[in-house]
């Protein structure tokens, strides 16, 4: 028998096996974050969480028995204290008996962490001791569910916990503050081992997971809005970027721009900009715009000199794979704003979240003593890839996808909406599409990524009576050929720019396309359809593109009542090659 | 670049990674349960189920790129085959694409098998693209949903993949026939490995995993009710057994009791009785009931002559941790009779679901020639343990908790109804109640095993106006004391024997217990509560139990009328060595 002290540093208890790290991990971030107690009740599979809770000093740990009452306990100190409570229970009827709590701090709105854990998915639906159906167990009452991932002891695992917490924590203290629950399966064993073993976690991986930049209880209990310590920290840094991701402002795109670049003015941070916001078509309101490091980041990322020591992201993150991977690599105090309050970080990074409009950050910030020579390196970098892209581009006389989206970025009408179907279509635009002062309106269905309801979607666009292009692959647009039927009431014009390699290109950028035989019936699936006859079907006009001054051409006057479609051909293997080519062009940091 | 033959057996490409070996055995499995065609649509999450599909030669694979035309092509073939077709989509909005045809399976009980891939759990709810929220996405429109563990390839959870798959082609097939959603997540890499490596599962493995024991589909087709192929082949074995775990029977008890013992004589099987089902109070209706099993397995466990060459078990697996680990052990053809359709069976076994009343199988039943030795083998057992243990039971002179349940099943009132509390109650109860005749009706909240609720639903089952008794620990009693407030409307009488050992008895079984200072605190949770005051409060009849003989003589008469406590203080940690004394009497085989 061992007899541990009352309390133990939290990096001792989380070092005995992963469910030891997760718990004590868990209760170690929320003390961080501000949260003062946890109310636990007895029972087994919640162990690692209880002996985590019990051991740590930085929180104080109450034991009520019945579970009705520990809620009803902890949603008292949370209405007087105004700060989340974390509520511990066992798997099976213990989390029921939160139900009658759990409603009372939804209708009032007062903050609650629910940490019920849970059997592991192979011990659910098979009649084993106290499991019950857990997911989403309080249905609409509860302001956020996650299903915990089981624990695992890597960085990247432990980061995710992380940054798990600090969304339900935020998320209980948002606007519309209230209960949140997280479910927190376990495996056996569920006590932390006695005997000293290997440990499963080392100090350091402990102590950088664990590392939270914000206490959003203190933040939202003090300031109100965006953090304004959170700002401070920020404008403290001389070399850091602004990294605009995909975000449909709700204000007018020429606002929009205007503040980030207000932004980027004051702090003298470089900006860098997907396609999917207004900044690439309103690109002169900003000194600083970046559009090709998708480009020069492939054979830049190792450079040190690029390298910020601070990241203010705003939207989700970008689509660029070369972008996000970079990101991903950096030990970057990285800030997160988001006009809603959701979790946009997939990389799990050390992020303080900030929820506001990113115009009020531009006007609570004050000007900064900048380094100059750190925005200038990267407007180089920027200038000597476009160009020698731009030569490479105007040279290309073969139908190359990839050609299309640079095209549509310098001879579209002003003013044009543009749609851009998921999958190939808004990556070659995320690549190619340049910088300038077209006003051009970009949408993209990029809540989800799905590639159905494209052309409807794009109709609907269209509708607002106004010029609109829809860029798309084949795949995209057979999946919502039903749209046509909607040609005879549409009160745009819509223009289908239809790029058909009859199949999925994407596919041809993934592993699977190493396997011949299976892949071009199940992955690239070609449909071989004759879009001339389709489009003829429906009456909507139709033209085969030939050559770029043929596309070039018919794309110079605003097409404004019905649907017409372009088609270009092109060939989903050569393409590929293509691509990885142009996106090797060689630029030296100066 | 690596070129496949069209087909392969399956287990080729199962051995390349986890994610293969996943989906090829769900493919597998299902061919052999009788799915004849899977309907693919392209996407990359999927790829470990589409691969294995295309790859499988015992089932069709279909592509169809719009899920919405998938989906009501898969329902049109289930209509016309009244086989469950499989569905393959990848995560994000694909799978509500599905929707349409889902709502109509639902309408017109058609069987569809969903299978949607799904981004890891680490991957949700952080704006990761194409995942959107796939837990529970068809709400009631699906007759089961199951959220998947991640793949892995240990026998263990091979099992578990086979068995959720053989319910889920049962489910959707049943009474109330439908579509089934299983939400499948798989990390990265999706692709199996091109590059010849290690197996990641050797073919016994998958052989042993793959190996399903029933075809619900033909069953179904050919049969309804109990499948009687299945029924044939537990017949022809000889040295079987039968379990009864916990079984509301929706006949009389007698009766049940009888349909039982007619299986036994039939087969020639002993009976091996939980105490939550009535064949422990019914016992002379049966010759070869064996309620010991938990004592002399403990050291049995391992004898060649004990092991049965069947399994038929009613209900679900009986409460006794030993019996539960010895089934597990055993490679047995199990048959798992249940008369709801749910999945009873934790331990993952190779076993033949039969959906029925338990007299439809005993009148189903042939005479079967039996070894008669085999049943007598056993019965010896369980005379010499019940012997030894009354033996020591009877000269025990202390307030050994575990001797109040042996003393139940021997002095109630006949016909008195028994509430068995959750925690060590029951198990005091599965170790200790001994087989006889005086027809007691035994309850417990087994459906989930809570301690939650536990006095109210005595007093429930008390007011069908007889005489019930609670037998209870102070922790269970303590959680819902409320229900004294009840005792003025009370029809019958209640008896609560409570066992106050001062905290939580179960957890001295447990790991934990070794961490004396958490403890006492956080798990044992001593409340120190004056239950004789308490009763006070509430006007309830209070007594304090001094001695066996007290105890006997307060039980002796039926007590018909309001609500009485008898408290018994026992010693937690003294009664739990006693337990495992007790619990060790050798006997041997004969």
């Amino acid at each position: 028998m061992m007899l541990l002290p009352e309390t133990e540093p939290f990096d001792v208890i989380a070092r005995s096996n992963v469910n030891s790290a997760w718990g004590a991990l868990t209760v170690e971030v929320l003390a961080r974050l501000g949260v003062q107690t946890i109310v636990t009740s007895p029972g087994s599979r919640s162990t690692p969480l209880t002996i985590a809770a019990a051991r740590n000093a930085r929180i104080e740990a109450l034991t009520v028995l019945d579970e009705r009452s520990a809620a009803f306990y902890a949603l008292g100190l949370a209405k007087r204290s105004r700060r989340p409570v974390a509520l511990v229970c066992t798997s099976g009827s213990a989390a029921v008996n939160y139900w009658p709590a759990v409603l009372e701090a939804s209708m009032s709105g007062t903050p609650l962490l629910l940490l019920t854990a849970d059997r592991p998915p192979e011990l659910r639906d098979c009649s084993s001791g106290q499991s019950i159906d857990q997911l989403k167990l309080y249905g609409n009452h509860v302001r956020h569910f996650s299903e915990l991932a089981l624990p695992e002891s890597t960085p990247a695992m432990l980061a995710y916990l992380r940054q798990t917490l600090v969304h339900a924590v935020s998320i209980s203290l948002g606007a519309n503050a209230g209960p949140v629950h997280l479910n927190v399966p376990f495996r056996d064993p569920l006590a932390p081992s006695l005997e000293a073993g290997p440990p499963v976690v080392d100090a350091a991986t402990l102590a950088e997971a664990a590392t939270v930049s914000t206490r959003p209880c203190e933040a939202v209990l003090t300031g109100g809005g965006i953090d304004l310590v959170a700002i401070e920290r920020l404008s403290s840094h001389s070399r850091g970027l602004i990294i605009v991701g995909a975000e449909n402002p709700r204000c007018s795109d020429e606002a929009f721009a205007d503040a980030v670049a207000m932004i980027s003015a004051k702090l003298g941070w470089p900006v860098l900009a997907d396609v999917l916001n207004p900044l690439r078509n309103h690109a002169s309101q900003n000194s600083a715009l970046i559009t090709r490091y998708d480009t020069f980041l492939r054979h830049l990322s190792d450079e040190e000199s690029l390298r910020p020591s601070a990241i203010l992201q705003i939207g989700s993150l970008p689509t660029s794979k070369v972008l996000r991977a970079w990101l991903g690599s950096l030990d970057t105090a990285s800030f997160l704003l988001t006009s809603r309050p959701i979790n946009t970080d997939p990389l799990h990074r050390r992020a303080t979240p900030l929820y506001g409009e990113t115009h009020l950050l531009a006007e609570q910030l004050q000007d900064q003593r900048s380094d100059p020579t750190w925005a200038k390196q990267w407007s180089s970098l920027e200038l000597k890839t476009s160009r020698a892209l731009d030569e490479k581009m105007t040279a290309l006389d073969s139908l190359f996808e990839g050609k299309v989206a640079w095209l549509l970025s310098r001879y579209l009408p002003f003013k044009t909406n543009v749609f851009l179907a998921s999958s190939m279509s808004v990556r070659y635009a995320e690549y190619f599409w340049m910088a300038g002062d077209r006003g051009c309106a970009v949408f993209c269905n990029r809540g989800a990524n799905g590639i159905d309801g494209t052309l409807s979607t794009a109709l609907g666009v269209a509708h607002a009576g106004e010029s609109a292009v829809l860029l798309t692959g084949d795949l995209a647009f057979l999946h919502d050929t039903n749209g046509l039927m909607a040609a005879s009431q549409l009160r745009g014009g819509l223009t289908v720019v239809l790029v058909n390699n009859n199949g999925g290109g994407i596919f041809e950028h993934l592993p699977v396309a190493q396997m011949d035989a299976a892949f071009e019936s199940y992955f690239a699936t070609p449909q071989n359809v004759d879009f001339a006859q389709l489009c003829a079907a429906y009456g909507v006009r139709y033209e085969r593109i030939i050559d770029w001054a043929h596309f070039t051409d018919a794309l110079s006057s605003a097409f404004v009542s019905g649907i017409r479609v372009l088609e270009l051909q092109s060939d989903r293997k050569a393409d590929r090659h293509k691509l990885l080519e142009l996106l090797a062009i060689p630029v030296e940091v100066s």
